[in-house]
């Protein structure tokens, strides 16, 4: 078998201290496995705008293209506040080169951090949905987007096309979960809500099994507090799954520990943690390493279809956290080094 | 002095009965008290729809712009979710045509009801925040809408002149309260979200004592539920004011009682509660008349400058809580009878 090749962006700030974590558990998982891999570092992000002016070299997406999967860290920060074209800007300009349509934000609740979470534990209960989130269409890539001096604009467009294959996505996973999907849109105003409705009206003939229902997107933000378990797919539009996925993402009292996966239909999956760069706490060696390890963890199994070593490493991490060998935001006193070494040992154990 | 007009919108589902409760309790208030008002009905919503087909007719626009404040009920439901206009048209055009460019949403948490939150009594603390949503712009009136076979697309628009009056009444009201506003956008993406930073830059001059701040509506939707009480006054556009608004209310745990205002240049305000018809409940005579009661209080206070009978609604409602003689969304049993004849009570008391 041809060695996988991924593709490394390791971030700015806390990121490139939480990809060392992550490549030093793949490292250790994989060793002595059928799993070869190689893994070749591009700048992206502030680092990427330091070193060539851009955050998106056209050798970062080069690189990413002839890649198998790429592993990105958190990227942006304050130090590339005023510059003149952002760190985010480089984020949305690689979902589009790569046409990662879709990210797919798991919140499930672990009883073991479940203490930590805002929300009340007999609310959570087992809570367990994922965010099926648009990616590269909507109001974030819609033209015009025009500022004047006296106003400003900007246009939300959907396709058809573009609605049926996110839809498709999703479906698809709720087939391998609870059957129900809920579409999140806000109809009873946009346009292109009541063209994702009248979509999912046909889409939905091919999976008679699913559960359909559509939700508004302010009930939406607010049952994902008050009935989070009522979820199991949400699907929905670029704009509205950005906010709803971070809004869910607090549900679990562990941002730190969350992966994330944005999809195409050809090219490589992109694995990140959820959360941003933390500028606070970057060089303390305390950011939490497990949402970029369990990144890692997803990767092997969606994109390389190594579910035994994925597992492995989710074990290794479970007991991890555990054992609360943690990091401050999860309550412990453990440094990146110290989870990483303890997830490390447990996958030999 | 002359009457005060109200012009009355029952609405639909438990409307009505809400707004009965709301007019027995500001009749009792204001009795032998120099405030003299009447009330006027009009149909509204899907009230409207059946007897006019129109959830807007022409004489309510007319007797609303005549009157010194509306107080609406709950609107819509099942029943005309395939009108061809449906109820929702009519809430939108009722702003449009009233110039109401601004809607004040409290979330304050009242420590007799917190307990109902979702959310764990030491995160919501004293929580204390206004949401001051942008209410007649934006993507909400945007034109081109359009839904064709293939595509659809929405347009958000915002003007300088736009922003500028939404922003005033944000830093005014701050100044009442802690001094702090925090503008929530997505300028990381919108160029309408970068004109409205570029206008609060400006208009911040105006106001030396108010603290300033950004915030990302993703990271926004976060810290509503991780840091409530780190907001004072919230200014935002209309759809994420929608979002974010609903995703606040729930902290409060009592979504029944909450009040809220829509205000504009000259006109009358409009006042109603911030939740729906409640289809479910519609005629077992136990929905909660607070929200309803305490939107005439706010009417009282912001078009009356009434504020000696408000305060006596106030007491009188917090008494009702405090004896916890409440309907079930609140962990009561009594009706909504029961609760407005226990504020009457109190108001004599
Ligand atoms: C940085 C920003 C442009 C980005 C987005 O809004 O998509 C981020 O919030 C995310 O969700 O990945
Ligand atoms: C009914 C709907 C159009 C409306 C809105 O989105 O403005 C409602 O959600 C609200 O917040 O008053």
């Amino acid at each position: 078998m041809p060695k996988k090749v991924i593709a490394v962006l390791r971030g700015d700030y806390i990121g490139p201290e939480i990809m060392e974590a992550g490549l030093t558990v793949l490292e250790a998982a994989s060793a002595n496995s059928n799993f070869q891999y190689e893994t070749i570092d591009y700048p992206f992000g502030g680092e990427a705008i330091d070193k060539c002016g851009d955050p998106l070299p056209q050798q970062t997406v080069a690189g990413c293209e002839e890649a198998d999967a790429v592993l990105l860290s958190a990227i942006g920060g304050p130090k590339w506040d005023n510059a003149s074209k952002r760190p985010e800007k480089g984020l949305l300009e690689i979902r589009n080169k790569l046409g990662l349509f879709s990210n797919i934000r798991p919140t499930k609740i672990d009883p073991n951090l479940s203490r930590f979470s805002p929300v009340k534990q007999e609310v959570l209960n087992n809570t367990d949905f994922v965010i099926v989130r648009e990616l590269t269409s909507g109001i974030y890539f819609g033209t015009p987007r025009e500022q004047h001096p006296q106003d400003a604009l900007d246009t939300s467009t959907y396709t058809v096309q573009e609605i049926k294959r996110i839809l498709k996505i999703g479906f698809d996973m709720s087939m391998r979960r609870k059957k129900h999907v809920t579409v999140v849109d806000k109809a009873n105003v946009l346009a292109t809500s009541k063209l994702w409705r009248q979509v999912t009206e046909e889409i939905k003939q091919d999976y008679p099994e699913v559960t359909v229902d559509y939700s508004y997107v302010d009930a939406a933000a607010m049952k994902i507090i008050t009935q989070p378990t009522s979820f199991d797919v949400l699907i929905t539009a670029n704009l509205f799954g950005d906010i709803l996925s971070d809004e869910a993402s607090v549900l679990t009292g562990s941002l730190g520990t969350i992966p994330s996966m944005s999809a195409g239909t050809t090219g490589p999956n992109l694995y990140e943690p959820i959360h941003g760069s933390a500028p606070d706490i970057a060089g303390k060696g305390i950011a939490d390493p497990i949402s970029m390890i369990q990144s890692i963890e997803m990767m092997l199994r969606e994109s390389f279809n190594e579910d035994y070593l994925a597992d492995k490493i989710a074990k290794a991490v479970q007991k991890t956290i555990e054992d609360e060998i943690t990091t401050p935001d999860i309550g412990g006193t453990a440094t990146t080094q110290e989870v990483t070494a303890n997830i490390v040992k447990n996958l030999k154990g």
